[in-house]
């Protein structure tokens, strides 16, 4: 879709509601084209994690209020230059790619050590939540709040961040208390589910996910790297308020609280599109696109 | 795990059923220790792909019960030559790899048309089914036949091959009758199951998935590759029933149809491995996992 039909669509969409679409329901670009400035939210520089390498940069969005004491660890240790020259050690495929420091001679920071699980949190009374109206294999409710798929049990009490597509977890041993940040992964292929209240998530890639799923897989068991292949080098991971603004991306995140996202799934659930003779009528969790742009020029 | 481990397993589970393991189930690679050799199947030559890159070769599994006229026309493609010189024009990241004809120069070989929909088939009166117990999203019924995952629905007398990661289907232009098989795409990413019953699916990778899922992700839309990117050729495409048998790789399948495939589900619904301290108690079709071997040699 050409750039003058988006602006055009904008146009004609700014006039209405996103329930006026009851005929004919709207795609998702033209959900997209038909948000206003409100459906956005800006990341958060002090919660935002910049992964430099040298195919480019990933861009992290931290979940403080899920994992608080892990966001607090990697921003200790990105601050103190722990993970500089680290590398991916593992790819393996339809799963996971992993850093690590591979041969353990990078010292931990003061301040960093290994963490208490935080594999889900407790229910809050009130919780913004936008739930999905197709179920989950895996847990009673699904559903987005703050930007991050969740999942939530009002029998356990408990809520927690979901094992999608780009989601980035705290590596651990066998010991739940072994984390410590200082190994992260990132989900490269089908949401590995079973992993939801077994590891702590921290945050999701929000853009650049493609540089680590775009690698060649490790051809060791687990997908770990053999010493004949050269794991990707981590050139820096900072924290974006860390970095000149100049060199930051101004990157939104579509907010998952309002009309314009619920407009969104609604057109994922059943694509408008001509390709698709039978909608699907459902959506699971992890194929709900969260969307993230660049913020567009202000006008004056 | 080391292979004496292994074979020690192997050795103290053959005189066990599956059923004896109620108090600690077995985990996966147990499960594997303890099949024999009538849980597998050899791939048939005749419904077998080769798909050579410059990096290795891609093994697929046809499903001509599924896909009959699809699946001739791409043995009549490949018999013709028509896909060596192709190319992977297109690698969307947590979508698709797909490979096509980029400057339409390859003719299409005598008696290959465009051809009707193969999306979904009559749900025959007796079909060997192993029921997934947990349900799913997008369909009534889902679970596996012949080694394919698939979705069923009584209520509409139709039963469907389901888009896994590793699945492979033919790409096809708006007019629903405009595939023909000369084109095929991949799943590398969540499993997109809204392209369900919207589009051909032909068959699996049972091997080597790897080596196209970890390409770089194409800059252009829908993750098609930009002039200015080189598209990995694919050196040929064979039936392996045309390769010499000295050639060939002898891999077998696991069944879906065994008490092992169920222990081998339960293994993955609530894994035992001490990792994990809350079991899932599900899964999703996609996230079970259809092993693939190479075929152990004859013992004498």
């Amino acid at each position: 879709m050409g750039r003058d039909f988006k602006f055009l669509i904008l146009c004609a969409l700014g006039f209405l509601s996103f329930d006026a679409f009851a005929a004919k329901p709207p795609n998702m670009a033209e959900v997209l084209a038909a948000s206003t400035s409100q459906d956005w939210r800006a990341l958060d520089p002090e919660n935002t994690l910049y992964v430099e390498l040298p195919s480019g940069r990933v861009v992290i969005e931290l979940a403080p209020a899920f994992a608080p004491l892990h966001v607090r660890n990697i921003k200790t240790l990105a601050r103190a230059g722990y993970y500089d020259g680290l590398a991916v050690i593992r790819e393996q495929d339809n799963y996971v790619a992993q850093w690590a420091d591979p041969q353990n001679r990078h010292p931990i920071p003061a301040g960093v050590g290994k963490l208490p699980p935080e594999f889900d949190s407790p229910l809050p009374a009130h919780m913004i939540f936008t739930r999905l109206p197709d179920g989950d294999i895996y847990a009673p409710e699904v559903g987005f709040s703050g930007g991050f798929p969740l999942a939530r049990s009002a029998a356990l009490h408990r809520t927690w961040l979901a094992h999608c597509y780009g989601m980035v977890g705290v590596g651990r041993d066998l010991d739940v208390e072994s984390g410590s940040g200082a190994e992260m992964y990132v989900v490269i292929g089908h949401a590995p589910r079973h992993l939801d209240r077994n590891v702590t998530l921290v945050g999701r890639v929000v853009k650049g996910v493609e540089l680590l799923s775009g690698l060649a897989r490790g051809s060791g068991e687990m997908g770990f790297y053999a010493k004949n292949e050269m794991p990707l080098p981590i050139r820096t991971i900072r924290v974006a308020a860390d970095v000149p603004p100049a060199q930051r991306v101004n990157l939104e995140v579509m907010r998952t609280d309002t009309p314009a996202f619920a407009a969104l799934i609604e057109s994922r659930r059943n694509r408008p599109e001509e390709f698709f003779v039978v909608p699907a009528g459902h959506i699971d969790l992890c194929n709900v696109p969260i969307p993230v742009r660049e913020r567009p020029l202000q006008s004056s």
